[in-house]
């Protein structure tokens, strides 16, 4: 680990370039809007290391699962987020010679992520081995205002010379994906148009037949000023270009514009493509740079406006959560309900871009506070649309009646991961999909969503818990055999408490929901009751039984919750008596003894402490705490922000200052050494988590906002926005006061440290840390 | 199931050519000789279904692992019997027009394994689209008297015409195996030459670098004479061949006679390779098909004097058990420590050739009794020549110490399985391996080859055994975390009873071992201990500990023993009470729904009952056997002998001649419909098993020779050859005697039904059913 990137509030700034550091930069200097995701490769032509990525949201590839020997039930293929055609692309000579950045002394490198206004400019001077000296200015965004488009500002100054520059702006779709089970391309060109000034690919996915088309027009400046020049065009196989040779002389600007549009077959009939990137493109060419530029700023000072976290007196501190929700915001916006967050965003190829329960346990707490309840609400109608694939992913397994079991991993509710243990057994993801579902009622109080989406999933996921836990008659009690619950170092345990208890309370919460959904919308309930052949006396009767019965492991002794059954039997070693030679595991050791042990990747048990906490006393929590956090190697990202959140809950502030660290950063200071694979982007909504729920102390108990917030010893004040119903909150905590503003027009209630407090419209209330209260508007 | 071969005692026949049974009985006609096999593929061009098959012993690719993501310690490849250099083919044109059986009218088609003299024949009619009938015989063998020769007699005869037909005799080396995890050729050209009547290829596998030279020499006959005739040579990359046309009468038959040599870089220097495989091949081409025949036949002969069983009253039994022993001997042969069997043997590519635990727990007995010592003291030996790799193997998965976990699969004695589960988990081969040594020295009395080789692998297994066991707080016991047991339909079990009992079985043989070494060879055992750096005292301690406090699961209310810890929450269905629909489970239930559930594939407790049964009294036997028996599906070729053995010794009849015809005709009449891919060959030796062990009930107790010997029902008698240390025993059993003859010139004592006879060379004891005895010479 190491602070490479310089430390600003609002900014990652890069200065000097480091070959060896560039795919890292590649993945922290990503941009993207929600639809189009762009690593920060070079415009122009690089020879070094280099991890290309251009993505177009819910464009995938199906490639066949690598396995050993097939078994049934086996998914078929591995979803793969495409590595899409490149719209960066201007290949520059200097007086002849290709300006390769691997290829010449570059001085004054300095590469910035600008958060506040989402852009990415980079500025550099190099010397060829040509001797020309050039100074160059690369300046892009992805537009949140229209998340079709993207442009880019490329600009060159000879320093040491006049005389001819060449600019090659081109769309490239002989794309590779780097992670190919197979080594395969994935893509097949449609058509290719080029004129002058602009050019036009569509590229179609193998398999799943999507279409992307891709568009560039291109002006050029000197002096601020267009002007006309020869353009050769060019084009062969999935490629095409514009050759344009510029006479510059020294100390000269000269600008490309290049204006690119963006779109797919899954907004588009494929028929329209071409007619509409190409006026896409014009019209951006149209408005010119600034003015995307300036709309695209708008829509992040909104979102700033709703998300921000500001922390006074660590400047790290500041940048890294800040960069956390940069980041959460340029990969999801929530307008689409087709689309999810994938682990690595647009960031990277790891982990296919695909959608885990990462999204219900970790991201929608994100949205629901930070945007729109419809943005939250996306989400969960995604899982809602895949139900009828969740139920034959069921039926392909072996249950019945409907039963549903969601993927793992799935892009269109197939289930495509390439691991079969996961897939069979990692069944707890079906519970976080159910719980998700009351985390959002919960928040926004949209109890219409119960009977409208929420009931028919929870019935198909309850119907599947029904079955797949199985009569013991050894134990006189139902248990749920070969599982594996959230610490995926385990494989085929039995009677995971985590997957026992959220199966056991998707039950409970199903036969409440049902109740609900009977007496508020009777009608609704018949349908949803006769449309999915459910026989409520007989079903409800059995999930009761189970509910009552269900095998919940627990040692008497220690009075911990077990994390499966038999965890005691295992060599109790704890984390801190490993040697450091030893970490991580996953590197060092094999994976059959690190399955062996009793080391916990991420948190298991101590999740179901944090979906349930209401269901549990503070000691019990503690104790459990102690026990697994002493086990726990957190090496998977979304462990630390849980133990955050329990550790602050129980009042171990050290412990929760020690593990928000572990995620605040870990991209930015590459504590894994695994940025340059793409960034953790369902993990920083567990960052954002730590702080909220844990320094904050946010809840909702019954529908109502509570806080129980400190300031961590290494912070002066930080705040916080809170998007609650129709409220929009500023919560800002200094070690003498906590000071909320309510930036809404609606009335307030809500809870600090359990004391009730009611703020009005654009009302400031300061409340002192022995809760006296005092109003400002 | 059907019977499509016609039931003969010696041979197996088909009658009509089924192009969709050629697959199959490519398989069941498969001919080999120990260093070569070739399955019953077409020396003509068919271009048809069919699996193309030629083997070299020893010769093996080592292909890139299939798996979704990468984890520390699985094996990097999975190694794959070859296919190699096509030296069968002989292209036939009748007038001009390809000969191919695909395209053909064909009659009288007759295809023949005589396995009493161990050659494949096929003889047909075919009338070609030209209208040209002709008849055709090909007779081929793979020399048991020089295991580097095979030879082909092809001969042709004109019915309804007198015309021209040519010959191409060919080597062709641009081979593919089936079974290519990413689809590559495995072979490269070294060398090719070609010359009149014959050629040569020396081709090389990629990676390994293993060379085989493979030549052939051929000439032709008319009226049984030979004459000269014109020969065009041909050669193209990986190709050689010479074409000839000859002219033929009506009538005439035209016999085409192909000798060919088959050697490899294992045998001699690669330098060498040329010169040897010319020699070889004229050498074969002076002494002609027919005394190459009978040297051959004489081999098979003194074969099945050792090895022959001989079933009166059941046609169908006495092939199966015939066609079992015919295939075990020409598997393997015993000569070369190198070698071993894989559960195809030469017949196919499935499980890649490779060496599994089926070696030292099915076939070892099999070639104990039925061949020279030498013969099962070699593979002994080939595990002797791992011990270092196998040390490798455990050090890679953090064994220290010289801890030996021996490969589930192996070519070289690195591991090379697909799937890391059975890897990692299924360690109980190593007890497999350690009791092979306790099996051969019981059985030959060859203590020697404990100081010699034995007691060095005990060591190196029971070190594993030591820290593959952890000290469970919980049960104040040694426990065994993550295994597989030999019942593959279970995963990452605790405590598999098995498995804990071999490791236990193992700690106590190898101390036993360690004492009578340094009791009777000193020396040996100072050299041992130091060359290990193994500290007696302290180990022996450590290890008597774990032998005392090893937990062994089982169930105090049913009296049995449990497979794993925790079985019996598993919920109990019975296999009878199984739809027929859903059999095989394999086919028919996803892999996790089979996991979780408590059917079993192969005996698992049960293996453990027979290997050590004299631990066991006969009711706690009877008792386990009664419970697992109702849960096994049999969906392993090796389960059914096992239960065979057991239900015979105690006294379940029915049972034991119903798991016997689970495999004594397993492929034969195609069972699992699964032959195409090729023949269970390691099973084979459990059906030898079923009779000897079980309705012959051999046993060896305190290295002396027992039978409690009875005649299933369906049989009249049945009689077999046991080589026991330096005698030859012929036992026939009848439903009121038992003949017992001594085939050798050693005086031998046995025990019939726990009675002592003493029987001298050449005598013969006839033991009525009340144990009478009448003796003759």
């Amino acid at each position: 680990m190491k602070t490479y990137y310089k430390t600003e509030e609002w900014s990652i700034i890069e200065e000097g370039f480091s070959p060896e550091d560039h795919k890292k930069s590649e993945s922290i200097f990503s941009i993207g809007n929600g639809r189009i995701g762009q690593r920060a490769n070079f415009e122009e032509k690089y020879s070094g290391e280099s991890l290309q990525g251009s993505y177009v949201a819910g464009v995938y590839y199906p490639d066949k699962t690598r396995v050993g020997w097939w078994k049934n039930g086996y998914p078929e293929y591995f979803a793969k987020v495409l590595n899409a055609p490149n719209w960066i692309g201007i290949n520059v000579k200097v007086e002849g010679l290709e300006l390769d950045l691997a290829k010449c002394k570059i001085s004054n490198f300095k590469r910035t992520l600008n958060m506040k206004e989402g852009y990415l400019e980079r500025i550099f001077t190099a010397e060829l081995e040509n001797g020309k000296i050039i100074k160059v200015l690369a300046k892009r965004f992805v537009s949140m205002a229209n998340p079709e488009l993207a442009a880019i500002k490329y600009s060159v100054t000879p320093i040491n010379f006049s005389g001819k520059i060449s600019f090659e702006p081109y769309i490239y779709a002989d794309i590779k994906n780097e992670d190919a089970n197979y080594d395969e391309k994935f893509w097949l060109e449609v058509m290719r148009e080029v004129e002058s000034n602009a050019g036009y690919i569509i590229a179609e996915t193998k398999k799943t037949a999507f279409q992307v088309a891709t568009g560039m027009r291109f002006n050029i400046t000197q002096d601020h000023v267009s002007f006309g020049f020869d353009v050769v065009t060019y084009e062969k196989e999935k490629y095409i270009s514009n050759h344009v040779t510029v006479d510059c002389k020294k100390d000269q600007e000269t600008v490309l514009y290049k204006y690119v549009a963006c779109i797919s077959s899954e907004y588009y009939d494929k028929k329209e493509l071409l007619t509409k990137v190409k006026l896409l493109a014009n019209n951006a060419a149209s408005a010119g740079f600034e003015l995307l530029l300036n709309d695209h700023i708008k829509v992040w000072d909104a979102k700033w406006k709703e998300s921000d976290i500001i922390i006074e007196g660590d400047t790290a501190a500041q940048q890294g959560i800040r960069f956390n929700i940069f980041q959460l915001n340029q990969t999801y916006t929530g307008e689409d309900e087709r689309l999810n967050i994938g682990p690595k965003g647009f960031t990277g190829e790891k982990y296919g871009g695909s959608t885990y329960w990462d999204t219900e346990a970790y991201c929608v707490p994100f949205y629901l506070s930070t945007a729109d309840e419809s943005v939250s609400k996306n989400l969960l109608k995604y899982r809602f649309k895949h139900l009828e694939k969740a139920i034959e992913n069921g039926a392909k397994l072996g249950f019945k009646n409907n039963a549903a079991l969601y993927p793992m991993v799935t892009m269109n509710g197939e289930e495509c991961h390439n691991e079969w243990e996961i897939t069979f057994e990692e069944i707890h993801r079906n519970g976080a999909i159910a719980y998700a579902i009351y985390n959002y009622v919960e928040y926004t109080g949209d109890k219409n969503y119960l009977a409208e989406f929420g009931l028919e999933v929870l019935m198909a996921i309850s119907r599947f818990w029904a079955q797949r836990v199985s009569y013991s008659e050894a134990k006189n009690q139902y248990v749920m055999l070969g599982v594996t619950g959230p610490n995926e170092y385990e494989n085929n345990v039995n009677n995971n408490w985590y997957t026992n208890y959220i199966a056991k309370w998707t039950l409970s919460y199903t036969i409440e929901v049902l109740d609900f959904v009977k007496n508020h919308d009777k009608q609704h309930y018949n349908e949803i009751l006769s449309k999915w052949n459910f026989n409520a006396d007989a079903e409800v009767k059995h999930w009761n039984e189970v509910i009552n019965k269900i095998y919940l492991p627990e040692d008497q002794k220690l009075q911990i919750f077990l994390q499966q059954e038999g965890y005691l039997d295992k060599e109790q070693i704890l984390v801190k008596d490993l040697d450091i030679s030893e970490r991580p595991l996953n590197q060092k050791w094999s994976w059959d003894r690190i399955l062996r042990s009793c080391f916990i990747k991420q948190a298991d048990v101590l999740q179901g402490l944090f979906f349930f906490e209401k269901d549990f006393d503070t000691e019990t929590i503690a104790r459990n705490f102690d026990f697994y956090e002493a086990r726990t190697v957190h090496e998977s990202s979304l462990s630390p922000c849980i133990h955050a959140i329990i550790a602050a809950k129980i009042g171990r502030k050290e412990k929760a200052y020690e593990m928000y660290l572990r995620t605040a950063r870990l991209d930015l200071d590459d504590y894994n050494h695994e940025a340059d694979e793409g960034l953790h982007i369902t993990s920083m909504a567990g960052s954002w988590m730590s702080v909220i729920y844990g320094f904050g102390g946010m809840r909702i108990k019954n529908g109502e906002l509570h806080f129980n917030p400190y300031v961590p010893a290494e912070w002066q004040t930080y705040a916080f926005k809170i998007k609650y119903r129709k409220s929009l909150l500023n919560i800002k905590i200094s070690r003498k006061n906590i000071d909320i503003t309510n930036n809404s027009d609606v009335k307030t209630i809500f809870y600090l440290k359990d004391k009730q407090y009611t703020i009005l419209p654009n009302e400031v209330i300061a409340v002192s840390n022995d809760l006296k209260l005092s109003v400002s508007e």
